[in-house]
């Protein structure tokens, strides 16, 4: 590709992940599936260890078929970015040269930006033990680090793609903080609770709950704020009804 | 520890992470690494299906030592949940009851606001396949749940830990979102850079590259745009001198 005139490639399915010397099938295929799981599917290896195609690297992937079908193998980075516009490098922190040095957040934002103006993008990773050498780490123009522990900061190489594509994929997701699950049944209306807190006032002034007049306001307000949380549902209220129903002295009393 | 009066425990190294039946010695490894990579110590077994201690657990650890050594075995997730005052489940979506579900990054803020109240918080995750049922689902306050392509969501135990554990670390991290890496030079200053474009108009001058006059304060412009890129660095501009002067036709023809 390099050298051409086609040399801007579209795209599709997110940023481009490159593994430059991988060493375990195995890793290829949890970066696989980090990567589907994240809604990226192009996967360009350069000279893995093991060659290509893997078996390991298949059954890691754990069905992730799509994006190991669609691998394609370089002979050098250099090759394997050819047709990119812009290239993050995840490392260790270069030592040798100026770089800027972006969180995965930061850099998410850039890769959305990016894509937004038409340039393909690529996330550069390297060997499992060793990293990306100074001529490799050259070639990208920003390199992403994970703020982590810094006691104990190694990541294994599928880990750091999950937490890079994971950031991507955050940054185009629109679900809310905080949803509830509703299932089968309504929150109840504030009539049904409000009903349901009658009926226990009264069993509980039958039963002679209250014992002193003076504190039986305060009292009532703790019992009603333990069933004031948010969002109890008809069919819990249809539940503690039954309780009601089944404690009620008077029912117990008739032996029914 | 469940009914005791010391039912309240002190919060140190993070939430507890909470694994039900995990059946992987290795993916408990790998749950200790991501841990300790994000700065969480506390890890608890409830009946790991090839007990404990477990070698392949220690060696997919990497160096997590310290979490590996510090496991709890508990014969339920109930005991292994006494003395927490608030557990997160992370697990498919519930069907059949009422829960707040949260994505990790809500679930992170809410864990942090939580332990300034010194509320000891946990989270809970179930089997490799199976997840957790129900019965252990309703022990938890509120679910997390991560968004994640819908046609291909299902993440590893490993994986569900690291994504969790890394955005509680993220919530209380201040790494700047992007940092410039100086090396052992600094930013050239704006002086040094105005004589390098001096230096290199008076070459092109003398070399006859500016061919139009007319022209001239455009290409100027467009030149030193090239190279007004933030931070280019001393030693950056010593370089690019280095090959002014190596260029520099006065210097060729005299043979130097």
């Amino acid at each position: 590709m390099a050298g051409t005139d086609k040399s801007r490639e579209s795209i599709t399915g997110g940023p481009t992940v490159i593994l430059v010397e991988p060493q375990l099938g195995e890793n290829i295929g949890f970066v696989a599936r980090a990567m589907l799981n994240c809604g990226m599917t192009d996967l360009r290896l350069v000279r893995p260890r093991d060659g290509w195609p893997n078996a390991r690297a298949r059954a890691a992937a754990s069905g992730a078929d799509r994006v190991i079908d669609a691998v394609r193998l370089f002979a050098s980075p250099e090759e394997a970015i050819a047709g990119l516009g812009r290239v993050f490098a995840t490392t260790a922190r270069p030592r040798y040269m100026i770089k800027p040095v972006q969180t995965p957040r930061r850099a998410a934002a850039e890769l959305r930006a990016e894509a937004a103006r038409g340039v393909a993008c690529g996330l550069m990773f390297g060997r499992e033990r060793a990293g990306l050498d100074n001529d490799e780490l050259v070639l990208a123009d920003t390199v992403i680090q994970v703020p982590l522990n810094p006691a104990f900061s190694s990541l294994s190489l599928p880990q750091a793609v999950l937490l890079v594509a994971y950031e991507w994929y955050q940054a185009g997701d629109e679900t809310p903080p905080e949803e509830l699950v509703l299932g089968r049944t309504l929150p109840a209306s504030k009539a049904e609770l409000l009903y349901f807190f009658e009926r226990l006032e009264g069993l509980l002034d039958a039963s002679g709950f209250f014992q002193v007049d003076d504190k039986r306001p305060g009292m009532v307000r703790n019992i009603r704020n333990i069933f004031q949380r948010k969002h109890l549902t008809e069919q819990e209220l249809r539940t503690l009804h039954g309780i009601l129903t089944a404690l009620d002295p008077e029912k117990r009393r008739g032996g029914r």
